[in-house]
């Protein structure tokens, strides 16, 4: 039998060949500098140090959008992300009679920048302070469960009330390495934030969810925002008065774009990886709860569907619903795929059984971290033994009646304690943002679709063995014995007939009552929430035990990966956890199957051969018109052979980061990034360097819509754009 | 603007950018010499002048396989096509106790061999000879219509005779270029054909109709088969004293296989294409035919499947028909997306103007062909005035009752006639396979999906207009007014269950009586084929008539194209006729679209990450042990760092060509074409050398196969198998 290569090596990543650091890691900026030789390999022009600094260019200019990310283009406060990110607020602007998230929109002046949505805002990073001691250090070791998981967050609240004292900051406290480390980062928080223009749907969104997390891909996934401060400068709720924002430091937008094998660095808020977690809890997510996941989700979309029709106001309402429930359901499918091809189960039981050699090793590891991993499987466990009925009581979140009278009885409970004793979401320093989601509901509301959710789900939750049931919830809606789904539907079509809480002044209203007042009150969603509460917290003190049972082994389990790591000289990077990050890599396709390559840039003309009239590959007739003339213009790539419209790159990102500025080595903009490909979804359980690549916009593409398709000259002409 | 190379040119072919010769052409053996160089420059190792002689290496090993093309391949009659072509063979020897469809089969001494299956021959062309003066020159050019096609019909059924007066031989006459030329060719008919090797349906139809036309691919498409001869080295009828027949000519098997770019040839029997059609009637197919016959087809697999449970004795009879519409509604939907992606209606366009445009210039070309573009769309648009009716009743092909009794009435009457009169099909030549076909009827029916194939129909003709309507149909369905779906099934329900057709031993009598005893038989499909034989006799008249007409045209439009061509310097090969052509390219990738590269090669790890544990995805276990273990044996290749498992090319091929042995420029087997790829199967209309694509399977895959999966020593034994 001859030798050769496996036929794997050579699905080598095709940019990343010849690169000595590996593309793998979401860097703290404070790690840079540990890195600072590699990078400078890799393509780095800035000094690594320098990007350590928050309040300097480039990381001043990169803002953390709410569960995306977004940089400042211009001195004007002008800002860019993902049309995706900004979809919510495109939505909310649109009515049936002025679709602006179908045709788009431009203010060709401020002064027709949409009002913001409210509670939109966004933060900028200030600084990030370790703060482990004063958590960790500060809390008698002696406590265990649910009190240590509370003496925990006591010290996080009052670290976070100190910081916040300073006026329009937030503060939040973030747990790295589960546990192993606390840092205080601190943002500016900015509460005015328009719509400045926006591609249409057909540009924006091109592709749709059939596109979604594909390759080759074609999309125009950007939007521009703008913020806005009082005339002191300082942030400011939104006022006619107002003035653009001035940020300390913006990026410049590159016209020249990149070529294959270029470096590229991503800087943003990543929301969550799984890197580190057990081969058992690896096990129960793919084929337990990514799976039963999936078919809930695909049940919702199929009920939204089914009870509004495609275009009517209930439709639209529920369409950034429709489109986060099929971005999961999707994701979850190719998680599951993912798990059964790339034998991920096996690698991780290897790496774990590497490091229980190691602990099994010499020293007194054994010692140390002996039966660490024991006890975290038994925690995990214990998380899971109830995972189907967790898993639909989970989804009624989706349902905004339960939700919200459960949310507002919950306020008036907590209000009754001093601030800092209140449960994170319910304190002060949420108020603006919970009337803010109360207002908001209106246009993300439809009761016919909601009933149909909350029946759904309660005869999914009817349908499990007694062992799984909440005695509260069954007597509550009558799912005792055999259960009859129209007579649930008779009853829910009564609790939507009485309820009041569809009307926002309502729903403010009770915001500022007390427990008497929910506990006398005849509406039936309040009822509800009142008569469930016991259980609820029961539930939440439960979970709130294991947490803090999780919050002493995690970190014991962690200290032995990044021991066992080191020992090997390998950098340890923390999970995901929002916070802001970095990673770096370079430009190339990659082999997602054996026969075919993916290369890196996709073109005008690639766009132009999937237009289809129907929606989502009904591309604006005017684009097809330039494609067909190849007007160019000056975003032309000579290796590519026309506009490069969006590119691959083995950059190590995951949601979180949409939206995020992609970033050549002197730190101009050349691309957002949007997407990672359908192979890179398990990325983050486990990162493969051979499949995980994330998707961009190309800068030079969006500038072509922006000057030849949409005549956005006045932002333009406000953004400095470098060759 | 700046100026590049358009985006389409990065299409080019991966492999046949540096070729001189174009790849596209179906070539006729006699016109090789003229593209000597050209096909040396390419890589053609033989002497081109001696692939013309069909008695010689390697032409006389290459075999006509009914519908496919087979070679052989041992000095003892061994001969190899594709598993899909000998699908029916293999089908036919399965049954639910024994499926070897499913398990696969092995003879390990020729006495194991699998009887051949009735009509089953194979055919070696010996000679192909120019009788165009003998066919055209010698009809009354003053004939016109239906007495011209007649005419034309005689003067090639005399030459067939007269050539079939040697034993064993079968004769046609082939219409090249739509009837400006004709061919006799005459072949060695052999009758006794044994299945001797087929590996499992899970590799032999690896990725079944999912991957069918697609890549990557990695299907096992071979199978082997023994021809053979009486005593007296004669064809023969089947008998256990046969003798495996000693072909003049056998080819080599490569073990070396090729590289991407190398040069390859198919030799083979390909269809039909439509190269020379006019721009109207490619918008008649591709905007009415097929997107028609494409539901149609549809309709009929949903009906077969909804009317057999899976692996149940009816689904088996039904797994070729199922494949077969699969197949094609495949193709057409591939058809209708190809057309309005590439533009194929406006190249054609510009093409014609240009033939126009050329017509009316200089010299007596407007005399000539002045007005036979108007002739020819004329006819077409006659051709195809009831597509929707004609398409019904022509899908009711696949009802066997009516088509049995109708042919079986049909040769009553046609046996009155002087056998040269008859009708061909129908004559004394075609007996035996007419014979068969009543026998083998039995492995294929099913009276419940007959019966609802038959009532589909039957209903979807019934809700044309008026206009479209054949009053004897309705008549004898009842399908006048409003067609009550039930009471047509009442009396279908009656019809099968008094019918004795289904009968072989009844059906196989039949063919002896004369017409009198159809018109008083009260068999009611018999009824029915008297009934009717009215009706179908003037529709074929009508067809004949137009028939006629258009072999008076079509000739005038392609001697126009061929002297147009000739002015440029471009030779010209005919459509495809399923008579012997060759096809010249090399080995090479292809970009499906914008942002994906298929590469040429697929793997054995390739095939492991697609399989799964359901068909068609179902590997065999022992298959992906080898796989796993690496076990590449002598049939690795260092460049594509596995076995290779299919491999794609340039050449163009179409369906017939199937099972066609792939030769290097030594003519010796490197690999088995057994289809192309989605993007090509437009290019039986329009050759594009950009995508389209033939699917070859690798000779080194196929003896690894052999050699570690299904230990079929002894074939490899008797072949010569060559480094």
């Amino acid at each position: 039998m001859k030798k050769w290569m496996s036929a794997a090596a050579l699905l080598l990543p095709l940019g990343a060949a010849s690169t000595a650091l590996a593309n793998e890691g979401m860097w703290q900026p404070h790690q840079l500098p540990a890195l600072a030789n590699e990078l400078k390999a890799l393509g780095l022009e800035l000094d690594a140090d320098s990007m350590t600094d928050l309040t300097a260019f480039p990381m001043n200019a990169v803002i953390n959008f709410g569960g995306c990310t977004a940089s400042f283009v211009s001195p004007k406060g002008l800002l860019v992300t993902n049309h995706h990110c900004g979809y919510g607020a495109i939505q909310y602007h649109s009515t049936a009679e002025n679709n602006i998230l179908e045709t788009g929109f431009l203010a060709k002046t401020p002064a027709e920048e949409k009002a913001p949505v409210p509670g939109y805002k966004i933060w900028i990073t200030e600084s990030i302070s370790p703060v482990t001691d004063q958590v960790v250090g500060a809390v008698d070791p002696a406590l265990t469960g649910a009190a240590y998981a509370e003496a925990i967050e006591q010290r996080t609240k009052a670290l976070v009330a100190e910081c916040e004292a300073e006026p329009n900051t937030r503060c939040d406290v973030y747990n790295f390495h589960h546990g192993a480390q606390y840092f205080l980062i601190k943002e500016l928080e900015i509460k005015d934030v328009r719509l400045s223009y926006t591609p249409a749907l057909s540009v924006g969104k091109y592709g749709g969810d059939i596109d979604n997390w594909m390759w080759p891909r074609h999309t125009g996934d950007f939007a521009f925002f703008r913020a806005y401060v009082g005339p002191d400068g300082k942030p400011a709720e939104y006022s006619e008065d107002n003035v653009p924002y001035t940020p300390k430091r913006f990026l410049k937008v590159s016209a020249a774009g990149l070529s294959d094998g270029d470096f590229v660095m991503v800087a943003g808020y990543p929301g969550r990886t799984n890197r580190y977690r057990t081969a058992e809890e690896v096990q129960t997510y793919f084929e337990t709860v990514y799976p039963q996941a999936k078919v809930l989700r695909e049940e919702l979309i199929d009920l939204i569907k089914a009870s509004s029709e495609p275009g009517s106001d209930a439709r639209i309402k529920y369409e950034g619903t429709l489109a986060g429930l099929a971005n999961y359901a999707k994701n979850y499918q190719s998680m599951i795929e993912g798990y059964a091809k790339t034998g991920m189960l096996a690698a991780k039981q290897t790496d774990q059984d590497a490091l229980v050699a190691w602990i099994q090793g010499k020293g007194d590891r054994a010692a140390k971290y002996g039966d660490v991993l024991a006890q975290l499987d038994g925690l995990v466990a214990e998380q899971w033994a109830h995972a189907e009925r967790d898993l639909i009581l989970g989804y009624l979140r989706y349902n905004q009646m339960t939700t919200v009278a459960q949310r507002l009885y919950r306020l008036a409970k907590e209000k009754q304690k001093p601030d800092l004793e209140r449960e994170s979401g319910y304190q002060e320093r949420d108020w603006d943002g919970f009337k803010a989601g109360l207002e908001r509901m209106d246009r993300r509301f439809d009761a016919t679709v909601d009933k149909a959710m909350l029946h759904h789900l309660l005869m999914r939750y009817a349908a499990l063995p007694a062992s799984e049931r909440e005695p509260s919830l069954d007597r509550l809606f009558g799912l005792s014995g055999q259960v009859d789904g129209a007579k649930l539907m008779t009853k829910l079509d009564s609790m939507y007939a009485t309820t009041e809480l569809g009307d926002v002044a309502t729903r403010l209203a009770w915001m500022e009552k007390g427990p008497e007042a929910f506990e006398q009150s005849a509406d039936p969603f309040i009822r509800f929430a009142v008569a469930h509460y016991d259980t609820a917290m029961a539930k939440e003190k439960k979970d709130k035990e294991l947490e803090g049972r999780l919050l002493k082994v995690r970190p014991d389990y962690m200290a032995a990966i990044i021991a066992f790591n080191q020992s090997q000289g390998r950098p340890v990077y923390a999970d995901a956890n929002s916070s802001l990050r970095l990673t770096f890599g370079t430009v190339g396709g990659y082999s997602p199957q054996d026969g075919l390559v993916a290369t890196p840039f996709t073109t005008l003309e690639g766009l132009a051969m999937k237009a289809t009239d129907q929606v989502p590959f009904d591309a604006p007739a005017k684009q097809l018109e330039l494609i067909a003339k190849g007007q160019y213009g000056e975003f032309g790539d000579e290796a590519v052979g026309s506009v490069p419209v969006n590119f691959l790159s083995n950059l190590d990102t995951t949601g979180g980061n949409s939206g995020s500025p992609t970033l050549n080595g002197r730190a101009e903009l050349v691309g957002l990034l949007f997407d990672g490909v359908y192979e890179s979804i398990t990325g983050d359980w486990a990162f493969n360097p051979e499949l995980n690549r994330s998707i961009h916009v190309d800068s030079r593409y969006m500038l072509w819509v922006m000057k030849y398709l949409d005549g956005a000259d006045n932002l333009l002409d406000e953004m400095e754009i470098v060759d």
